[in-house]
C-alpha cells in the first residue's frame, strides 16, 4: 500500500486516506451525517453434523485448534482484552503463528495492553501485517514511528462491535480466553483462577467469526452457566495450564487520587453536575477507573448520600467504589463491560443488580438505538482539547500513539460529557489550539474541569445559563489556554512525515483523523 | 396454490409436495444427510440516528406500532407463546390487522393454544392465510378440515429458531408481549403480573426480524434486567393494561398423573433408565410437564436421593418437582427454556443455578452442536408409535391435527428418548402398524414402556444387553401392538381427501412428511 496517496479532508478538516490495508474507507461526514446501507455480516450457516454429539469440542492444544481452523496466511485473528495487563494468550497465538510460518496476519484485539510488547516481534518478521484496534504503549509507539507493515485501524469499542457487525472487518479466527469454561465451549468470566467478571468484548468476535477457539484454565463439566460466551458459537475448546497472571487481571490497585489537584478538579466536577441538575434523584452517570474519575465518583456518591438520592444506573468499568454505591443503595444498577478489580468481580458474581451488559447493547452506534445516549452524565480522561472543544485520546502532543480509544467516542453521545483534565502534564499543556488526533468533534464535548476554572461548551446555553450565578470558577476555553501557555509556554508541534500509519474510525464506521509517522 | 401438485416421496417413503405457499421446499434426505449450504438471514442494518437519543421507543398503541412498522399484505408477523393460553396479544394483533383490512398475512407463532381459536375468524376472512407454527387444539382441527387458504407449517422449537435463523422463513415484524419491560425495549418474563419466567422463544425473533415490537403490562424505567430481550433489537414498546390472564400462564396445575396404571409406565421407565445404566450420578435429563413425565421425574428424584447421586442438569420446561431436585441437591442445573408454574418462575427469579437456556442453544440443529445430543435421558409423549418406532406427536389417529411439535424432534437427538405411553387411550390403540404423521423417523427413538411392557428398539443393542436378565417385562414392540389389539380390536385408517394442507419439517428444514384434509 502507498501510505500517502488517496487522501482527502473530511468533513472535520482533516487530512484521511480513501484506501486503507487495501479497502476502500468513508471520510468522516459529520456527526450524523454518514447513514448505513446495507445488511450485517452474515455468518455461514453451520450444522450439528460437524460437531461431536456428545458436545465435546475439546482438542489437546492452542496449536492443534488453530490448525483444524485452518490457519494461512492474510486471516484475521481476534481476541478480547478481558485479561488486560495479565492476558498469557495473544502473545501465544503469534507465536505459533511465526513458528508455523504464516504470514500477514491481521490482529484485531478489543484492546492491546503493555504485556503486549512482544507482538513487535511479529510485526517486524511479517507474520503480522498491521494490528485493528487500541495500541496502548510499546504497540502505539511502534505504529507512529512507522515501523508497522500495514496501516493501524483504531476504532472505539462500539466502533470495533459495529465494524465487525457490519462485515467492515472480517474475522477468520476468534480465539477467546475463558476463566472458566466447558467442553461445548460455554464460558464466563465469573469464576476461576483467571476471573475477570465479563467477557462482553467478546460478543461480536463469536457471533460472526468464521471459527472460534475458547481457551480456559478452568475447564468444568457441562453446563458452564452463565454462558458470557455461547458454545453454539464454538468450534473448540483448549484447555491451557493459565490463561492469565491474576495479579495483573484484577489489579486491586484502582485508586482514588491522591494529587490534590485532581481532588479539586474532582470536587469541582462534582459540584459542577450538582449545580446544573445533572446530578440529581435518578440520574445515571459513567466514570472510567482513573484516579481523577474515582475521585469523581466519590464525590457523586457523598452527594447522593446527602441528598438521599439514587442513581438509577451507572455504566462500568466496575470498581469498589461503584460496588460500595450498589451495596448502600446510591446506585441501583450497575451495567458493566469490565471489572477492573476484585472486589467487582465478587459483585457481578452475587449482585443480580450488577449486569453483564456487552458493548453491542451500550455502545454499537449501528444498533436499533444504544445505551450512550441515554446516560445523563459521562466522565471522561483526554490527553488534549482544543479551543473548539475538540478532543484527543489516543496521541500525546509529541505525535506518539499510546492509548486506545476505549469507549470514549461512544460515551460522547451521552446527554452531557464532562472532561476532568489537568491544565497541563510534565509541562506540557492539555487544552491546545488544535488536538494532534481527532478523536471527538466539539459540538460534542460539553464541559472541560481544570484546577483553573471551567470551560463550558458555547453550544450548551443550557448549562451556561443553569450555571449562571455560581461561585464556580466558569472560564472562557481560550483564557485556560492562555493561563496554560503563561506557565508552560506555547507547545511545540510535533514532527511528522507525510506518511500515514493509521487512521482513527468514529462511531459510524468513517475515518475522522489519520495517523502520521513520526520524525526520526 | 394448487395443494396436491408437486407430490414427490422422500427418504421417509412419505409423500410430500416440493412448493409450499409458493416456496420450493426439500424432501427430508434421512437423518443427517442435509447439509445447509450459504449463509445466515441477514437483517438491514440500523442506525442509532433512526432511533430516539434518550432511548424512549415508547408509542401510544399497538395499533400505532403497527402503523409505524408498515403493517401490509402479505407480511408474515410473528410471536411467542410464552403467555401460553393466557396470552391476549396475538389475537389482539389479527383484530387490529382486520379493523386495517389488511390481507393474507402469515402468523408465525412459536405456539399456538386452545385460547386463540378466535383467529380462525381471521382465517376465514382472509386477514390471515396460513400459519406456521404448532397449532393445538381448534387450529389445527380447523386446518386438517382443509380450511386454511394456505398450508400449514409445522416445525419443531429448534426448527422454528433454524427456519428464521437461515432465512426459510422471513419475519416482517415481531411482536413479543414481555412481563416487564422498559421504555428502551428490554424485558424479561421475570417479574409483573403476568410474569412467566424466561423468553427464551423470542430470540429469533428479535435478532431476525425486520420490526420488533415489545408490549408490556408492567413498564419500569430502564434498566430492565436481566434482558432476555434485548432492547438493542427493538424498533417500539406499547404499554397496554394486560398481556395475559396470570391464572392461565402459570395455572399451577402442572400435576403429576394420579391414574395407577400411568404411574406404574412412569415407575418401569424410572427403572429401565437405573437397570439400563442411565439414571447414574452425573447423568442429565429431560421429561416434559406431562402427569406421566413428572411422575417418571418424581422417581428419578427417589432413586437419585436413596443413591446419593447428583444429576448434573436437567432441561425445563420447569415445574415445582424440578424445582424440589434443583432445592435438594439432587440437580445441580435446571436449564431452562420456559416455566409451567409460580414455583418455577421464583426458581428462576432467584436461583442462579436455574438458568435461562433459550431455544437457540439447546435445540438449533443448525448451530456448532446443541444441548439436545448431550442429554442422557429424554422422556416423551407421542399420539402414536409405530412397530418400526416411528413416532407421531402432532395428529390422533382420525388423522385430526391437535397438538405442537414443541422441541420433541429436537430431543430425539438425546442419548437415549424414551416415550412412556398408555398401549391405548380411549380404546384407540397408541402402537400401530404406521404412524398417520411421520414426525421423527424410528431410528431416533430407543424404549417405549406400556403398562404391559417394555419395548427395546432393536438398533440399541447396548440397551438390549444391559437388561438381559431384568425382571422389567421386555417384549417385541409388534407383540405389545397385538396384545392392544386384542383389547381395542384393529383400528381403522383415518380417511384422507388427497389434498395437503400441511407440512410437517424436521430440524434441518426438509420436509418429513405432510398432512392431509380429512373427508368430510
Amino acid at each position: 500500500m502507498n501510505k500517502y496517496d488517496n487522501l482527502v479532508m473530511n468533513a472535520a478538516g482533516r487530512l484521511v486516506p480513501t484506501i486503507v490495508n487495501g479497502h476502500e474507507e468513508i471520510p468522516f461526514q459529520g456527526i450524523g451525517k454518514h447513514r448505513p446501507s446495507g445488511r450485517k455480516h452474515a455468518p455461514f450457516i453451520p450444522t450439528v453434523l460437524d460437531y461431536p454429539a456428545d458436545g465435546n469440542k475439546e482438542v489437546a492444544s492452542l496449536e492443534e485448534a488453530l490448525r483444524l481452523c485452518g490457519l494461512r496466511d492474510g486471516m484475521t485473528i481476534s481476541t478480547h482484552h478481558h485479561l488486560r495487563e495479565g492476558d498469557l494468550i495473544a502473545n501465544r497465538i503469534f507465536e505459533i503463528a511465526d513458528r508455523s510460518k504464516v504470514k500477514d496476519l491481521v490482529w484485531l484485539p478489543s484492546a492491546s495492553f503493555p504485556c503486549h510488547e512482544p507482538i513487535i516481534k511479529y510485526l517486524e518478521n511479517g507474520t503480522i501485517d498491521h494490528i485493528e484496534g487500541s495500541m496502548n504503549g510499546p504497540l502505539g509507539n511502534f505504529t507512529t514511528s512507522g515501523k508497522m507493515k500495514g496501516c493501524a485501524v483504531l476504532r472505539s469499542h462500539g466502533g470495533r462491535f459495529q465494524a465487525i457487525q457490519d462485515g467492515e472487518v472480517h474475522i477468520d479466527i476468534a480465539i477467546l480466553a475463558a476463566p472458566t469454561a466447558d467442553p461445548f465451549g460455554n464460558g464466563n468470566g465469573l469464576y476461576g483462577p483467571s476471573a475477570c467478571g465479563v467477557l462482553g468484548y467478546s460478543l461480536a468476535d463469536y457471533m460472526y467469526a468464521d471459527r472460534v477457539i475458547v481457551v480456559t484454565d478452568n475447564l468444568i463439566p457441562f453446563p458452564c452457566m452463565p454462558m458470557q460466551i455461547q458454545g453454539n458459537y464454538v468450534d473448540f475448546v483448549v484447555k491451557v495450564d493459565k490463561i492469565g497472571l491474576p495479579e495483573k487481571i484484577v489489579s486491586g490497585t484502582t485508586q482514588i487520587t491522591r494529587s490534590p489537584d485532581r481532588l479539586m478538579i474532582a470536587e469541582m466536577t462534582a459540584q459542577f453536575c450538582l449545580e446544573a441538575g445533572l446530578l440529581k434523584d435518578g440520574c445515571s452517570f459513567q466514570a472510567g477507573a482513573g484516579g481523577t474519575s474515582l475521585a469523581v465518583e466519590d464525590y457523586f456518591h457523598k452527594i447522593l448520600l446527602e441528598k438521599k438520592w439514587k442513581a438509577r444506573f451507572c455504566f462500568g468499568g466496575s470498581t469498589e467504589y461503584m460496588v460500595s454505591m450498589l451495596k448502600d443503595g446510591s446506585v441501583e444498577y450497575i451495567l458493566d463491560a469490565q471489572a477492573f478489580d476484585l472486589e467487582a468481580v465478587r459483585s457481578i458474581r452475587e449482585n443480580p443488580n450488577h449486569c453483564d451488559v456487552p458493548v453491542f447493547n451500550a455502545y454499537n452506534f449501528h444498533s436499533k438505538g444504544n445505551y450512550a445516549g441515554m446516560t445523563d452524565i459521562v466522565i471522561l480522561g483526554a490527553t488534549e482539547i482544543d479551543v473548539n472543544f475538540n478532543g484527543n485520546v489516543v496521541t500525546h502532543s509529541d505525535g506518539r500513539l499510546l492509548h486506545g480509544i476505549g469507549g470514549w467516542q461512544n460515551c460522547l453521545h451521552s446527554k452531557c460529557t464532562i472532561i476532568p483534565v489537568p491544565l497541563f502534564r510534565d509541562r506540557i499543556p492539555v487544552i491546545v489550539d488544535e488536538v494532534t488526533t481527532l478523536c471527538g468533534p466539539g459540538s460534542l464535548i460539553d464541559v472541560i474541569v481544570t484546577e483553573r476554572g471551567i470551560a463550558i461548551n458555547p453550544l450548551r446555553t443550557d448549562l451556561i445559563d443553569k450555571t449562571k450565578g455560581s461561585k464556580l470558577p466558569i472560564k472562557d476555553i481560550r483564557q485556560l489556554k492562555e493561563e496554560a501557555e503563561v506557565i508552560c509556554g506555547k507547545p511545540s508541534k510535533p514532527k511528522f512525515v507525510k506518511e500515514v500509519v493509521g487512521i482513527v474510525k468514529w462511531v459510524d464506521g468513517t475515518v475522522i483523523d489519520a495517523l502520521w509517522k513520526i520524525e526520526d
